[in-house]
This record gives structure tokens, C-alpha cells and sequence, in this order.
């Protein structure tokens, strides 16, 4: 037992509990697996009837009192015959002495406590006594397949958590409920920023309303800004290519499960994009290259498919259709330092606009005693590795190193984050390609008008795929989007259609300001309220769509010329002389 | 001979003058078809050696002997049996007198000129003395196959041009070498815009190279704003919907051919987009809709694709994957007058823009005689044809009327434009469709609480099909873009390396420049050719590249603080002071 933590033996008795409880109500009751899992555990039941989720209080009752009886959890060990006799009518129990038979077994592990006796590795805790009848919470119920596999049976799983303390426990729900409240999925809906249309368009596919169209297009426009001050071009290229440049890039044959299936027309076979690069390479080849061409930084918002179960698909952040904030710089190995400085600074650039600090970068790099996994340039692997091992430091960024993590073809920084409820996860990465230049043999006319071919590639899509991007932004801001990203920034509620004249002359001063931060030149995008609703009503659907800023207009504000700014932060008066200077404050 | 012109007669016959000379070169070549055509003639030739088309002149020069024998052409009919056996040896007459024997006739036309005798029906001139020796040309040479069928052999065709006086031919050949010089596909290579990759991407698909990208994106950028301003939303739809909803729009099983192929995935059959509407339909029903949603503008710059064959694809004219500045409406019926007008002003503002004016409007209506043909609504047809009749008057547009022209599901307005090279064409239509609401099932609440159905709905797209709508400004423009759509707009060439302080100067008022129209809040998009190269050369680039604007440095102008500015109009001399404002103009 000491492998395990106190906490996860809490866990893993309290299942069984749950299993003693849910015996007790559904005698005869099949059992699949009952581990214990981060924050918690959970046990596969087999059971005619469905279990209610209303009846989860009644059976943590009758934990709590299983707890308090202070049973004892006694392991003892039992030969195959008695064990397979005492699962006699138990198809998953016996399924799982079969697999410890074949395993060498020749006895298995029970674990007794009060009257019932469980095929079970452990651990526990000694005695219930050691478990907080006030730590624990039985969660939810989902289905799950018997081993995960959806030709078998559909079984009922019953999740708990458990903590040590009472506080812990607390902590812990409300950061659950903090995360639904936050999910992408809901805020998604709630601000009509997007859907999926399941039956008719097809799962994974994101239809952006014009809510979500709008913070689509401002991230985009960001992108495009950025990228012309660090001296990106741009392009646009076809959804769809021949197979030929697939199997030229190698996509074809190693990646064509993940493809979507090939259209076959009538001069060839034809596959909606697996990547951008090999588009990219070939308008890199699309004419003759000279040296004073490189660095050439091609950029594009670019759609790629990938064939995912469709039973996997969830949100933005499982999607078949995945739009990236693409780019590929073609460089000597020269300027290698010099353009990844580049791209780790347009990244910062990025991540201050967006409000984000809480990420670090990784250098994953090859292994040279894992030579098979990697591209044979072994001068390349140590010379890039050193030069991106200095771009990092020159910046001053915080980073780690991870061996044997490179890409096949190169090093890569990935960009690692923590999201705002604890998830970590590598939001991007910038990756050095040695293998682009021979695959599609690139090459140039270098300085004294020799042919050069070492045109080294760098991969990377800082603003990662948009939807996930989304999905995170989401989460992040709990759907609080910064002004500038708003769908709709400012939203004039009249109090009664006294007002509508004053109410021109208050669109007037909105319609005059520009802000030019963090996008050079935008006009603020505002709708004006003025059914004849209640106050009341308009200001719990401008607060629905997260709208920062209110602008409350009845009679007395325009009398006064003034009027009422109603934000996240509160509400005061602004007369109608300041209300320009008042929005430029977002500047 | 009284249905043809005397000039389709000399057309003809110096087809038979040129196949003549062919055959004194060339004994026993096998003759295709050889009729007169539109401007000229051809004759198609079965013959082992290629024709080089350095021979043009001499074949030329032996007409133009031939015309001066005063050659007859005498008609004689000739019966079957003495037809075959005068083209035994030759497969092409042979079918060619199966096909008249097929069609009852018992004997066949020849006309012998010389000794040249021909199976023919005429017409030709009476004596080659009708022919003006200084009136035709013989233009080019291509492959053709027999019948026009690949399945055939290729045989080689010689096109010539003939008309009554050499001033036509003059003018003829003069507007032919400006067409080649506005063809879009050579300039389109020239300017860089695009290029289409047969071997790995493959043919109809536009790869947008940086230049390209950036028209793309100005007249994008045009179209949203121009669609803000009139109260479009803007939506983002995949690329991809299963075939649900093609079997929903009816696309399926109708359209199938000219859809992509299908791709069957783990959930279901997806199809490339054959049309954005249906998505657009969608995204109309994604919520309940009230009254007050109406008319709803659903706009987006959207991707569909067509399966056309290889063989018909060229240039940005016919190509695979085509990205429209697409729109629908959805209004009441009481809302389809004012919506029309919005959309005629918004196109005649775009046109206005572009310098456009060599257009009309065709209002295409239905026949009440031609029911099937349409959808059975006469109520709708009537009222809406009026509708927009009252619609165009009051624009005072200029407009025909078209009766059964219109589409299945309702009335249109067809823009039709007279290319600069006389070509006539319709650019976009404005559609009206009663049958969506039907298909789809679209409601709403009206404002008395009760459902309404009578959505109609406008699909628009007035700057047309991006790749078609930029082959026709390139030819338009002769590749001499507007300033505001030039992608680069101004370039700093500069004589020697002794003035780059000067020229950051020169940068610095070329920064400070923001224009406003048509677009908003455009900074100008330059470059600076500092290379050591000759001023002479670096001129011919920028020409090459239509760069409207140069700014040409040398050590005297940084003396006297001054540029000259080289434009299509001349040469001049601006004080750097002046400069913004000089640049200003184009605003």
C-alpha cells in the first residue's frame, strides 16, 4: 500500500461502499470495474432498471452510515476454483479472473468488509473510520461500454469525489461549478456565438453565427495586422488538393486514416486538406527563389480536415474542420535565430493582448539513442537545438526541456498552458523542418548566383486552431470578452420612447469614436434597445450576451444630458459632452 | 446563297484556297471539316508532320498567289456512288458523305476551284477575284479532334481571319493584340496574382500568391464594410454538409453531377458545398425567429464547388472552387420591394467604385404558358414581377425584360455587362425565391403572437463569383488597378546608395498616410527598391508590376528635398512636404 496515497485508499473503500449501498437496493446487481480516479472514484454497475439521479442523496445516506459502523476492509486471498464459483453469475467478475489466470495467477485478491466480499487488488483504508463521512459527494451517473468497448454491453457508472476535509470538498465543487458555468459549450449557446447542426450539416462542423462571426473575424484581423508588422505575406489556397501532394509531402500513406476519404475525379484523386504546409511549399516553388527572397514568412488563415470518430466530436474543441492561424517561414539556416526570435515575440505580442500569463514554453528536442524517430541530420538536430536553446534565453521566457520530444523532422517550442480551470495543455508550438527542403527539393539562386537547397521551414500557428483558441478564450473570460473582441460592445437601453431624439444624439458621440487599440481603426459596434420592454428585461438580455457596456437613457438623463453607464464594475453617470473621451479609455 | 453574307462566301472559299496550298506541300492530307466562322475560317488537317507555324506566311503568300488566277468556284452535284469512290482512300469524306446518304440524300455537292474539286455546300464567292488578297490572315494553328470527340484522332487546325478591306483586318488584329495583352491569364502570371498547380493541387484551383491575396482581401474588405453599412451580419459556414441537406435543398439528387463526389465517413455521407444558401438556411433556423428578426441579411464571403471537367477548366474564367460574395435575405413579402432597392443601390454603389458603368439590368420573369417549368404560385410571381419593375423604375436603372427566363423558384434581375473587349456577359443576378420557405419549413413569430411562414427569401451576390469577378477587372483594367486595389501602391526607387537617409524621410510621410476611400482607414501599401541594380532596370520592374505610383530618389532630389514621381501620366517633381498631400488625392 504505499505506493498509494491515503487519499486514493479513501477513494477506492468508499466505491465499494457505494457498491454495499446500491447491493442493498438492487440485490444480485452485476458489477464491471469500480476504480478510484483523480478527485474521486467511480463503479460500473449492471442493472435492469435505470438509476435515477435523484436517488444519489438517499444512497450517500446509507454510505454515511456504512462509515460509522467503522467496517473493517480485510484482504485474503482465494484460489481460482473458489473465486470463479463465487462469480458463478457474474459474466465481467469472471471475465476479469480469466484475465488474472492468464496473467500467472493462481490465487486473486478479495477485500472483505461487513458482509461483502469483493474480487479487489486493493487498497483501502483499514477501517471506515478513517474516511470523512463529510468529505465526499456522489456526482453524476453516465453510461459506459463494458471495457470501454462499444460492441459491448452499455453498463451505468456512478461517480463520487472524495477529499480529506470538508473544505477541500467545497473548494472543489465550486470550481466545478465555476467550470460549468464557464463551459464553452453552454457560454457558447447562451452568447450565440455558434452551433452545430448534427443532422444536416454534420457533428464537428462549426457554423459561426454572427456573434461568433464577429470574434472570428477581430481575431483574424489581429493576425493579419501582427503578421504585416513582422513582414508576413499573405495567401489563399484551395481547400482541396490532388493526392500527388500528399504522397509528395508524406501525408499520403502515413496520415490517410486521419483524411477525410479521397474524391475521385476525372484527371485524379483528390483529398480536402490534411495540413497547410504542403500548399505553402508549393507557392513557396511557384516561381524562381532568390537569396534576398529569404526570409519568406507565407501566412493564412487556413482550413484543414481531419477524419475524427464522430462519436469523439464535442464542442470547439473536438472539430473535424479546424482553421489555423497558419504560417510558414522559409529561411537559410542563417537566419533560423533570428526568425524564431521573431515568432516567440509576435507570440508574447499575442498572449499581452489577450490578457494571458500563465503559460511557458518547452523545447522538445530529438534523442540522439533514438535515432529511428528522427530525421538523420545529426548536425542539424545539434546546431537548431542550441540556436532555439538561445532564442529562448535571449527572450528571457521561462522554459523547460523535454528530451526524445521532438517532431520527426525537426525541434519544436511548444507552448504550454495552464487554463483557468487547472487544465494543462500545449496551446501551440513552433517547429524547425528539415525534411520540407528534400522531400519538395526546394531551392534558390544564392548571392554569388550558385543554387542553394538548405531552405529550412518554420511551422507555427501562435493563435493554435481557432475553434480551440475559441474554446479557451471562452473558459478564460467566462464569456466576459475583453471590449475590443465583444460581439457587441455597447447596447443604449431606453427606459421609454420619450427618449429617442436624445438617444440620436447619444448614437452620434458612439459613432464618432475610433479605437485604434489593440486593432488600428475600429469603429464600435452598438445596437439600441428601444422595444417597448421593461427596463428590466432589456438589462437581463444585454447581461445575457455579456455586452461590457450598458448605456441606461430615460427622461431625466436626457434632461440632464447625461447617461447612465452600466458595466461589470458598477454604475455611474457620464454627461454626454465626456461620454467620447469615456470610450476612448478602451484605447 | 441568298441566307449568307458575300463575306461568310469569302470566308469559305479562301478556306478552300488554303487547303489547296496545303496540298500542293503536302500531297494526299487527309481534310476534316473547314467551314467559314465568326471573324474567319478553319480547316482541319490529318497529316504525320506537325504544321510549324513559321509556314503561316508562306501558305499566305501562295492565296494570295492563287486569288490572282482569277480561280471559279463551279458547284456540281455528284452521285453517291462516284463520291465514294473519289474519297476512297480518305475515312473523314467517307463519313461525311455516310452521314448525307443517312439523311436521304442520293447525290452530293462539290465545288471545284483549279483542280481542286471538294464535296462541300457551298457557299462560295463565284471568282477568287471577290477576295481582297490584303483583308486576311491566317492566325494560329491548334489540335482538334475529329467530331470534336477525344476518342477521335487529333487532327491539326489552321484558323485564318478575313474581311472586305485591310483597314478591318487592321482594326481586327490591333483589338486581337489587345485582348492577348489584357488577358487575364497573362497578366496574371505577370503581376504574380495567382497560379494554378495542375500536376500536385490540380486544374480550377486558384492558389492566391501574395499579390493576388491582397486584391482578394481588398474587395472583400469592400464588401463587408459596404454590408455593414447596410445592415448585413456576417457568417462563417463549413465547406462541408452531409447529404442530408443537399437532399433538404433539393440539390440532391438534381445537381449531384455537378457536385464533387461524395465522401462517406463513419456518421453519414458529406458533400463539398455545392451552394452556400442551404448552410444559410441553417443558421436561419438555428433560432426562433420573430417578426422583428426580419429582414434578416445572412452575408459571407463563401466557398462552393463545381465538378466540371478537366478538360473545360481555364484561368480564373472556369475553374473548380469558386468564392462568392454571397447573401441571402429573408423578409416578409411587404419587405421584398424596399430589400431589391437596397440591393440595386449597393451594386450600383460597388460598380460606381470599381469604375463600372457599361451595364444593365434584365428583369427575367416566368411564362404563365410555361408552367411546369416554375414553381406554382402564380399570386407570387405576379405580385413579385411587379414589385420589381417598381423596384428598377424607381432606381431609374436602366433595364430589359426577359419573359420565361426566370429561375424554378421565383423572379430575377440579371446584371449584364459589356466587357471592354465586347464580350457580353452576366455578372451576377439578384434572385427571388418563393420555394425556400416551403422546402426548409421557415417560421417566425409575428407580432401578434401567431406563426408566420411567408419567408421570401433574396440570394444576392453582385460582385459575383470572386475568380470570374477579378478576371474581368484585370482585363478591364488592362492590369492597371484602381489605386485603392493595387497591391503595391507606391514604390521608392532609388538611384545610388547615398540617399537612404533620405529616403526613411520620404517613408515617413508615406506612413502618415491613411485614405479613406472607398475603403476606411487604409494605410498605403509600399515597398523600397534600394538594390544596386540600374535606375533603368529597377523602372521596368515597377512597370512590370503596374506599381502606380514610383517615387524615383536620386542625390539631387535629396538636396533640393524633393521626389519625383512617376506615374502613368508623366513625370513630375513633389517637395517632400507636399507629399502627403500629393498622396492625399487619392482619397
Amino acid at each position: 500500500m504505499s505506493d498509494y496515497k491515503k487519499i486514493e485508499a479513501v477513494r477506492h473503500s468508499l466505491s465499494h461502499l457505494m457498491t454495499m449501498a446500491i447491493s442493498e437496493m438492487y440485490p444480485g446487481v452485476g458489477l464491471g470495474v469500480g476504480p478510484f480516479v483523480e478527485d474521486g472514484f467511480y463503479q460500473d454497475y449492471d442493472l435492469e432498471q435505470t438509476i435515477n439521479p435523484e436517488l444519489l442523496p438517499k444512497i450517500e445516506k446509507r454510505i454515511k452510515e456504512l462509515i460509522k459502523q467503522d467496517l473493517k476492509f480485510e484482504q485474503h486471498d482465494v484460489s481460482l476454483d473458489e473465486a470463479y464459483a463465487f462469480y458463478k453469475n457474474d459474466p465481467y467478475k469472471t471475465e476479469m479472473i480469466n484475465d488474472l489466470k492468464s496473467n500467472g495467477s493462481t490465487t486473486v485478491s478479495f477485500y472483505k468488509s461487513g458482509d461483502f466480499d469483493n474480487l479487489c487488488a486493493g487498497p483501502h483504508v483499514a477501517s471506515t473510520k478513517e474516511i470523512n463521512p463529510d468529505a465526499f459527494k456522489l456526482t453524476r451517473i453516465s453510461g459506459a461500454y463494458w471495457r470501454g468497448d462499444e460492441k459491448n454491453k452499455m453498463l451505468q457508472r456512478i461517480y463520487g469525489v472524495a477529499f480529506e476535509s470538508k473544505e477541500e470538498l467545497e473548494q472543489y465543487l465550486e470550481a466545478l461549478e465555476q467550470a460549468k458555468q464557464r463551459d464553452h459549450r453552454k457560454l457558447g449557446r447562451e452568447l450565440e456565438l455558434y452551433f452545430i447542426d448534427d443532422e444536416m450539416v454534420g457533428k464537428g462542423l462549426i457554423m459561426w453565427t454572427p456573434n461568433g462571426t464577429i470574434v472570428r473575424d477581430k481575431i483574424e484581423a489581429l493576425a493579419k495586422q501582427k503578421e504585416d508588422d513582422y513582414g508576413y505575406k499573405r495567401v489563399s489556397t484551395p481547400h482541396i488538393a490532388k493526392e500527388q501532394l500528399y504522397l509528395k509531402s508524406g501525408h499520403l500513406p502515413y496520415y490517410q486514416d486521419d483524411m477525410y476519404p479521397a474524391m475521385k475525379m476525372d484527371d485524379g484523386t483528390y483529398y480536402l486538406k490534411a495540413m497547410n504546409c504542403p500548399h505553402h511549399h508549393r507557392i513557396f516553388q511557384s516561381k524562381l527563389r532568390s537569396y534576398r527572397d529569404l526570409p519568406l514568412r507565407i501566412a493564412e488563415y487556413g482550413t484543414c480536415y481531419r477524419n475524427e470518430l464522430s462519436g469523439t466530436l464535442a464542442g470547439l474543441l473536438r472539430v473535424r474542420a479546424l482553421t489555423m492561424n497558419d504560417a510558414h517561414i522559409y529561411c537559410s539556416k542563417e537566419q533560423i535565430k533570428q526568425e524564431f526570435i521573431g515568432v516567440l515575440r509576435l507570440t508574447k505580442e499575442y498572449f499581452d493582448i489577450f490578457g494571458l500569463n500563465n503559460y511557458w514554453f518547452r523545447l522538445s528536442k530529438w534523442s540522439p539513442d533514438n535515432k529511428d524517430k528522427y530525421i538523420d541530420e545529426p548536425d542539424n538536430w545539434e546546431y537548431s537545438q542550441n540556436i532555439l536553446r538561445e532564442a529562448l534565453l535571449e527572450e528571457g521566457v521561462e522554459f523547460q526541456e523535454a528530451d526524445d520530444e521532438a517532431a520527426f523532422y525537426g525541434p519544436k517550442v511548444d507552448i504550454q498552458f495552464k487554463s483557468v480551470i487547472g487544465r494543462e495543455e500545449t496551446m501551440s508550438t513552433i517547429q524547425l523542418d528539415f525534411a520540407a527542403k528534400t522531400r519538395f527539393g526546394f531551392d534558390y539562386d544564392g548571392s554569388s548566383g550558385e543554387k542553394g537547397t538548405d531552405v529550412f521551414v518554420i511551422h507555427r500557428a501562435p493563435l493554435s486552431v481557432h475553434e480551440r483558441f475559441l474554446a479557451f478564450l471562452i473558459e478564460n473570460y467566462a464569456g466576459w470578452f475583453p471590449f475590443w473582441l465583444a460581439p457587441e460592445q455597447v447596447r443604449i437601453l431606453t427606459v421609454n420612447d420619450t427618449v429617442s431624439d436624445y438617444v440620436a444624439e447619444v448614437e452620434k458621440a458612439i459613432k464618432g469614436v475610433v479605437l485604434m487599440q489593440p486593432l488600428k481603426y475600429n469603429e464600435l459596434r452598438y445596437s439600441v434597445d428601444d422595444r417597448n420592454e421593461s427596463l428590466g428585461k432589456k438589462i437581463r438580455e444585454a447581461t445575457q450576451f455579456k455586452i461590457p457596456i450598458q448605456l441606461i437613457i430615460g427622461p431625466k438623463d436626457a434632461e440632464a444630458r447625461e447617461v447612465s453607464v452600466r458595466t461589470r464594475s458598477g454604475e455611474e453617470k457620464i454627461s454626454l459632452d465626456g461620454l467620447s473621451e469615456y470610450l476612448n479609455q478602451y484605447n
